[in-house]
């Protein structure tokens, strides 16, 4: 073969499997996102438009990877959990990487359209991406905190300070020098008593942020469905073969740093 | 802050730095693009316009990435060359890796109509990439000999599988039986004897694939240059103050085997 | 300073942190000990002054290494396994693996008189070492019971090995095809009718391999102790000051595969 | 098997190999030999029978490891080289560094006794290592001229240190008093002045360091010598088989960081 003199390179490939039995959690970024929002008119403090986008770009990647049970998304990020037994692509990881990543930019250059039509896309928007393993299943539920409680921290100091620069008339210097030193609690009552914004009312996808989350079908409507997660059957009684169930990926706008959420999907943290 | 006691997540993202004083090169591979050629019906064996499109995405990462001297590409993959002190993201590895998948995938979807004006795009398509690292020049020119001996092994059997299929009315499952067992000799015999083809005349783009490469601008040209490479420069009388030189990304279609590429562009191996 | 222009070699250190949050189970193995044995007269099929200077040396590395909360020998291998949350060294892997094996190592030389005072070390003996991580604690026991199920199936065989070589008068080869094929039952009965042992009667320490377990000291007899592990207490008033509780390394030869051992020490796999 | 359903845990051990056509350096490090050498009462500023002591074990290291063609000891570390296409254990990275750690340490601790017959080991000291990859010559020849350069530094540092302490009659703190500011010329001056000593003449082993070499043994003197290094042969007439040649490992105190070291064993870095 006319290659075979040069094929020793393919000793340098290394390999680069993940730790077994950990939880993988894959973080999109949004790259230059600040520059991709200015240049097409994003709505301020949300454009839903784009959040949607993100949504369904995220919607694609799980319709792609079954053993993705949990996604979060805020603003320009997207955080993907994976089952903790997933042998995705046998664990590699920059195979596992490179292929979210490429796949949730593809959606959404795709869909971008659909979502922002008098828009036109100016230029090929990218994100970067980053794999983070997690041993148990409180450091993943402590992970989604982290990324809700982010969301909420940063959402709450966009709307007061675009409600001081788009309803109050000050530059984005000044709105900055108002809420210098300002907590949680003066924002809330700065939003009500000059601009009768009761935070508590605003769209549960600006305060909460999208949660994407797989959830199994009920067997009569399995044939609109997508094959997917394998769920942990207790009284399985082969336990070798476990029934494949049916699931569907449904988008909410929840709190999941309480229990709550969990408690009600405990197969998400179970295999 | 809100998010502090879930913060300790963090110091799960461990470092991925690649060895410094290494080649980087980086493929990308498209994801099942068998289908995507077939339900967008590129022509056989080469589509100009899906080959073009692929060379649009490659100059576009390489505009974003100046420390990329060289690209190589064929079929539905890409090849990147970083410089060898190139410090890019720290070296980081997932950032390396997953920006240049996302940006090329996003050029890539965002050009479709451009080279493909007929064609809807049915789907996002994706890409899967590797970084793999050559500690020496001659490494580095080897693995770009073995990909290109691989564009043409690949492009002699499917110029003549295609012509016995498309020409010849063979089926696919006969043409390959056809093909059984036949050397390079036999296929370029077989080409010109039934189909009058000389192989040496077609497009040197399908034969060669494609090479995107970095060059320095003459300084009288400069204004309508790209600002990049770092050359090494071995009379400046300050080592310490490179000048930096305005570069342009020039696409060729030539042999890179032999030494005549390299020897002309010694730039690309020094530093 | 004068090496100055040299110490960017430093450079291509690269870190190379475990992953937090997971137990570190580190395993040394004899290097070439089949020589070893040979040269040095190992009474067969164990000898006792050989495992218990083995025990010494990783009796060494855990009052050294007061992370370690547990080990497990038998012939010439020992794995150590450290409590999760062990920020030994700050995991790096490197220090961590080559420390412990130099230590053991080293113990193993000193002591070496002391266990085998009449057969003179006639060369520097070596071992190799691997770290494993295992995200949970069912991993942890189960690794444990493969490396004591190992010491059960070797040791069986051993027995009756050389039982048949020393008191059977059989030659190594001869051994080796009469146990072909024959499963654990054959060995028993083999055993107790040829040669009238019964193997349940043999010293736990061959049929159980050396458990080291690190284990608390009652508060007034504290001043004998080493200071160690710090044990997750439930009831502690300030969750951040948990008491360093004295504890000491106990050696057993016991059931590590059921229940009983880990139900007694759950501050093993707690924390 | 008895095992069997255990064995799974080995899926945890994940794959190591270092990056191929690199040259692999290790470097030992003494753990805690403040505290060794104080114990054991070592000779100040050099201790000629421990330093005499690191050099045999290191040596017995390059004669189980014929792919390490170099070694640097000063004070308490060694650094070794192994030539770039080594592919010793199969570039498994803690295999080889733990084994290189293990033996070092395990030819110290036996050969002790010899070159300190009348100092008792009072405790089992130990090393820890790391590995760094280079993947060039000359990185290679600066991390070396780096250790060589640091010998020299400390060395002339401690000298003259000592030399006030034990011969001129100050305390640590106040000699550390008197060389604060001091360059290199100033603390030869003052060795000169105050003690009648001229540092060049002092041993080589003290201010150069101990390199042990491997060299080749011209044929007739073969039978005596070690096999070992493979030595790149350009005249070879079958490439593909070169001949083994004997070599054997030399001990010299002299300059590494100038040309005429390397320019006499251009095999050290050729291959």
């Amino acid at each position: 073969m006319a290659g075979s003199k040069f094929a020793y390179v393919r000793n340098f490939e290394l390999p680069d499997p993940l730790l077994p039995g950990t939880f993988m959690v894959l973080r999109l970024d949004g790259h230059a996102f600040h520059r991709l929002s200015a240049e097409h008119d994003f709505v301020k403090p949300n454009d839903e438009r784009a959040l949607q986008l993100m949504d369904h770009a995220a919607r694609d990647v799980m319709n792609e990877f079954k053993d993705i049970v949990l996604a979060f998304g805020e603003s320009d990020e997207y955080s993907f959990l994976f089952r903790r037994s997933s042998n995705v692509y046998n664990r590699r990881q920059a195979k596992i990487l490179t292929t979210v990543a490429s796949l949730f930019t593809s959606s959404y250059v795709y869909h971008w359209q659909q979502y922002l039509p008098n828009t036109r896309l100016k230029y090929p928007p990218s994100f970067d991406a980053r794999l983070v393993l997690y041993p148990s299943a409180k450091e993943v539920r402590d992970y989604f905190a982290w990324r809700q409680a982010d969301t909420h921290i940063n959402n709450l100091y966009n709307t007061i300070f675009w409600a001081l620069v788009l309803q109050g008339g000050e530059t984005t210097t000044q709105a900055h020098e108002t809420l210098k030193g300002t907590v949680s609690k003066d924002k809330h009552e700065m939003l009500f008593s000059r601009f009768s914004i009761n935070y508590n009312l605003l769209p549960a996808r600006f305060r909460k942020g999208s949660i994407l989350v797989r959830e199994p079908i009920p067997s009569e409507t399995e044939a609109h469905a997508d094959p997917g997660m394998v769920l942990p059957d207790v009284s399985a009684v082969e336990p070798e073969k476990k029934p494949r169930v049916k699931t569907t990926v449904v988008l909410v706008h929840c709190d999941i740093i309480g229990d709550e959420f969990w408690a009600a999907r405990e197969y998400l943290l179970a295999d």
